[in-house]
């Protein structure tokens, strides 16, 4: 199993810390090491991550996630319970859908290429949709029936998995997170972990070769 | 079981089709009705369709999508096997992740009223990530295996209930369509279902009450 990936690629830390906290092996392929649209003859749409099985690739986070989460269930990062399942799944989807879209780098890029808005215009874009989405997940951890260690429960599972790269590109650009103390203390919690700190950019193979590079992306 | 939402609302319409298909009833609750920030007391994110399951909200159509399935297996709307399952949902999530949020009315909204873009930059934004959207998917359906009446099978399943939606909005808001020819025979052959009809913006109870007012949103 190959995971094509880059280490600041927030959506691919998600499939690392998944694959970490199940101790499913994979081998970690840099796009860039694939060379100018090396990547696209492999994965047509030219996102991150896209993980190939038996030859095959497939593409987008949350499918891949799905895809592991049925292949390896144990240790599960899905509740049993149907609703509790679709809860979690919810939270994941706003990072994945309303929060992550909006700020990645091709996206601010293209507002500064064609309507030419400036660096603190994209970065006000990307506070905005940060604090918003944080705002709401916060909410949503604060409606639980009961606190609890990580987002849904007292072992880490998709919702967090989602969480912590999220959290980590927020704090590098700039964003105050400050008024979400409930995401505050379950993105400590998973930063204790080995399997969360496996997944982190500084910890990938290609950090050292494009690391000191690279400020922008993720 | 009630779904909040609103006839245009196009994530909410994946979830119309997917409840039709499996034939569940459900009350349909138009978020306008609640009135001024009655929605948000419902759902914190604020955002469309919401299910409430005995007394309990799950946001995020594809943690609806993905409970009702769960709870609904017949007719599935997923292959049974694994990689396929990740093949259809990663189509789903190009959509869900990758085009919808880009060009929604709240993202659109806020591109005018904060950088002051005129209607027709807003235009050239949601023509863009369309066009490239679109362009992914047709290379994905034409990499399949075999060319088949629906996306991913001879029934129709996830990947063409979040294709219809799609293509119904890009039309709407005149992008050009006709370089995907993959696309546009998967979604003519949707439209011949009753169960892809029920769901349009046009049969549904607040199109009486709202459609002819409305023009913007999706």
């Amino acid at each position: 199993m190959k995971l094509y990936n880059y280490f600041r690629n927030s959506a691919g830390q998600r499939i690392r810390t998944a694959l970490h906290i199940k101790s499913v092996p994979f081998e970690y392929i840099c796009h860039k090491d694939l060379g100018p649209g090396g990547y696209r003859k492999v994965n047509p749409q030219g996102l991150l991550p896209a993980l190939e099985i038996n030859g095959r690739i497939v593409a987008q986070s949350t499918a891949i996630f799905e895809y592991i989460e049925e292949v390896f269930p144990t240790p599960s990062l899905l509740p049993a319970d149907p609703i509790d399942r679709a809860e979690v799944r919810a939270f994941a989807q706003l990072i994945a859908c309303d929060i992550h879209p909006l700020h990645i780098h091709r996206v601010r890029n293209y507002l500064s290429d064609e309507f030419n808005l400036t660096g603190d215009q994209t970065g006000t874009w990307y506070h905005h949709w940060v604090a918003e989405g944080l705002a709401s997940l916060e909410e949503m951890l604060r409606r639980r029936t009961r606190e609890t260690e990580f987002c849904y429960g007292d072992l880490p599972g998709m919702a967090d998995v989602y969480l912590t790269p999220l959290m980590l590109n927020a704090r590098r650009f700039g964003c105050d997170v400050t008024p979400y103390p409930l995401l505050n203390a379950v993105d400590e919690a998973c930063l204790t972990l080995p399997e969360f700190q496996a997944a982190m950019p500084e910890n990938q193979p290609d950090f050292d070769r494009y690391g000191p590079h690279v400020t922008q992306d993720s």
